[in-house]
């Protein structure tokens, strides 16, 4: 089945609210096998509404209107698409029922314009809007299914999951299951991570795979179809196995929504690391993203922000020597750095961070220069230099994931570029 | 003018991301009078978008494309418009020269597929992208005007409003004038701004006034139409006058951009007054917003992230009697750590944070309790106490900027509440 959501209202195409409906939907239809193809915004206009109807009926079975089902004269969706297949608007005694009821119970008077809103296209299903008064209609004519639908998310969402995905999944019946996992990469870039699996790509049937690139790191959607769960879990298995050979070592974690502090958090509360850290560049959003995560007290219990260098020689004891004669930005100072936070908090691992954010040079250093360093009790300290070229709270953020990544390598045992 | 926004990217048809630039891209037209009819979403497919194309040509006269413009196959927005205008693809020096700095700079091994970004369509104004590495297109072929939008939120932007926006310009020049302007405000409801401004919202004409709530603060963008830029500029003092006369002390800064942050920066600056804070639930939070203000070093040098109570008592000198008899969250526990670090750090002004983040209560009391103090030399500290109600991160990120607020109020000798 090939569905087409089409948002109806002027609002949208002035800007003023985001099209969410078509995100939650789309969501929505994959799950249930339904391929969207395209998404239509357009104004509250009959007649561009109609030309659009048309212009979706030649290419989709499913069309899912959205917005439009108010009382006001804005709304026309249910007009335009009943007059465009030539059928009338009868009231729905159910719906006329609730929009007395709200407005006997909240002493409004009830004004004709109120009335509309029980109106629906004759011949189709009602559905019932459980949060608002519009009621939603779904309908056939010839081969196409058309679902008009309430414009505000939360009434659209719960008339789509209650009332309107039961009637789709009997239009489209489906025996077989789709089910996806999303890996997550840190420290390879997308169109890199695409080289390493360029033939794994290209012979993609089942499962598919597909690269997403978000901020600071990239994600894999690999996608299986198959009569069972375990029928996929097995298609899905044998993939992520071979991607795993390949780059393993960027992977962090599962999800849609996981982050890579999440994951250290759990590795280090899983060994009993405690930790602390010496932030210059990064002033403190290192602490405060691991603070973020819930439960982060069993392992931090705090630490320094050193952003200038007076700071780091009084607090942290970095040494005048090393600050006159390598400078801030330098792997001795961030080894001092590090070792000095270390003794300070007792940790078992301890974390530094000094470089160049930006928007200038330091210490003739370049923008995007940042050495980290980790201390370890009973362990000789490393240092790592990156060269990030983002703005300066993207050089900020980078060294932030940087530093994260590199307790994850350390913790696991995994390579460590010492110069990346 | 009668534009289109043609999104390319199967992502959005997968609901994996919502189309705000279509949002933006609307907003912007609107206030340079061209009017947006149609907003459409493709996947990436070159026939399906073709067909698209092919549509949009009939009935819009400005064809805006964003995403496609990457390294991988999925991207085919280029391809497909240079086949279907019968245009070939050409490199451009400009892009590919920093397609290399980049990968030299992040010492990265480059791929063919990056050379691929450099590549533009014959006879097309080039848009520079100055945070990312596809370039952007404006050509024209007949009477129909093309331009090519990178898909990243963060790329399309500036290049839209540094590179798009003159030529739009030109290609539409509009009589009358229209000019914006944004208030901020931080401290005060959407729901509770609309009602102090009912009445100038609803005798609304020229200027006109759009109330937008944020995450944690409220914008308002009044827009005014005129012959040239004074008279605008006139309107619009005008109606500033008075909404500042009924909600200015919430008001904090201009602009679609500015943050709060910002302008706290700004203000410590000017009066030449340092700063350091002790956060326990923020975890370095402030501290890293303070740093990622350029030039914030003038005021900031370094502080304390004391998460845990032996934090706040070894290293701030907080009593233990404070932390047995009134806990970590308390107005004691406030005052004595921003009277301690700032004593440590002997700035002019000192900021703590303890409270409860969640997900769980802490000390028996609720989540979203939070104490912030401001110690300053020679002058009593003040502490306040707030109740916030979202999630963990959320009380967090809302504890950061009401500290930033405190500041504001403090040093513009502004009225301030000691619970809210």
């Amino acid at each position: 089945m090939k569905a087409e959501i089409i948002a109806v209202g002027t609002e949208l195409l002035l800007g003023q609210i985001v099209n969410t409906n078509a995100a939650f939907l789309s969501q929505e239809l994959a799950a249930l096998g339904i391929n969207v193809y395209h998404h239509v915004v357009v104004g509250d206009n009959a007649k561009r509404l109609e030309a659009v109807l048309e212009q979706a009926e030649k290419r989709s079975d499913l069309i899912i209107l959205t917005g439009g089902l108010g009382p006001t004269k804005d709304d026309m969706t249910k007009q335009t698409v009943a007059a465009h297949l030539k059928k009338k608007l009868v009231i729905d005694q159910n719906a006329l029922e609730k929009i007395n009821v709200f407005h006997q119970a909240s002493n409004r008077p009830m004004t004709e314009n109120n009335r509309l809103q029980a109106l629906v296209i004759e011949g189709s299903t009602v559905l019932a809007n459980k949060t608002g008064l519009a009621a939603g209609m779904f309908l056939k004519k010839d081969t196409v299914n058309y679902l008009l639908l309430p414009g505000p998310p939360n009434e659209l969402k719960p008339m789509f999951l209650n009332e309107a995905k039961p009637l789709l999944q009997k239009e489209n019946p489906t025996e077989s299951l789709m089910v996806s996992r999303v890996l997550r990469f840190y420290g390879i870039g997308e169109s890199r991570l695409v080289t390493v699996l360029d033939d794994l790509i290209e012979e993609q049937t089942n499962p598919t795979l597909a690269p997403y690139a978000g901020d600071y790191e990239v994600t894999l959607r690999i996608t299986a179809n198959g009569d069972s769960q375990s029928c996929c879990k097995l298609l899905l298995d044998n993939l992520e196995e071979k991607i795993q050979l390949r780059v393993g070592e960027y992977f962090y974690g599962y999800g849609d929504t996981t982050r890579l502090a999440e994951v250290v958090v759990d590795l280090l509360k899983e060994r009993t690391i405690t930790i602390t850290a010496a932030e210059s560049l990064t002033g403190g959003g290192f602490q405060s993203m691991l603070a973020s995560i819930p439960g982060a007290s069993d392992i931090f219990n705090g630490g320094f922000v050193a952003y200038q260098n007076e700071i780091k020689e009084q607090l942290l004891g970095v040494s005048a020597k090393t600050l006159n004669e390598k400078g801030a930005v330098s792997k001795e100072c961030a080894i001092e750095m590090a070792e000095g936070v270390q003794k300070l908090m007792k940790t078992k691992m301890a974390l530094s961070f000094t470089g160049v954010a930006g928007p200038a040079m330091l210490e003739n250093q370049p923008v995007g220069t940042v050495w980290i360093a980790l201390a370890q009790e009973n362990q000789p300290t490393i240092a790592i230099c990156h060269h990030f070229a983002r703005d300066r709270n993207g050089n900020r953020e980078q060294a932030i994931l940087a530093g994260f990544d590199f307790i994850r390598r350390v913790v696991l045992s995994l390579p460590i570029e010492i110069e990346s």
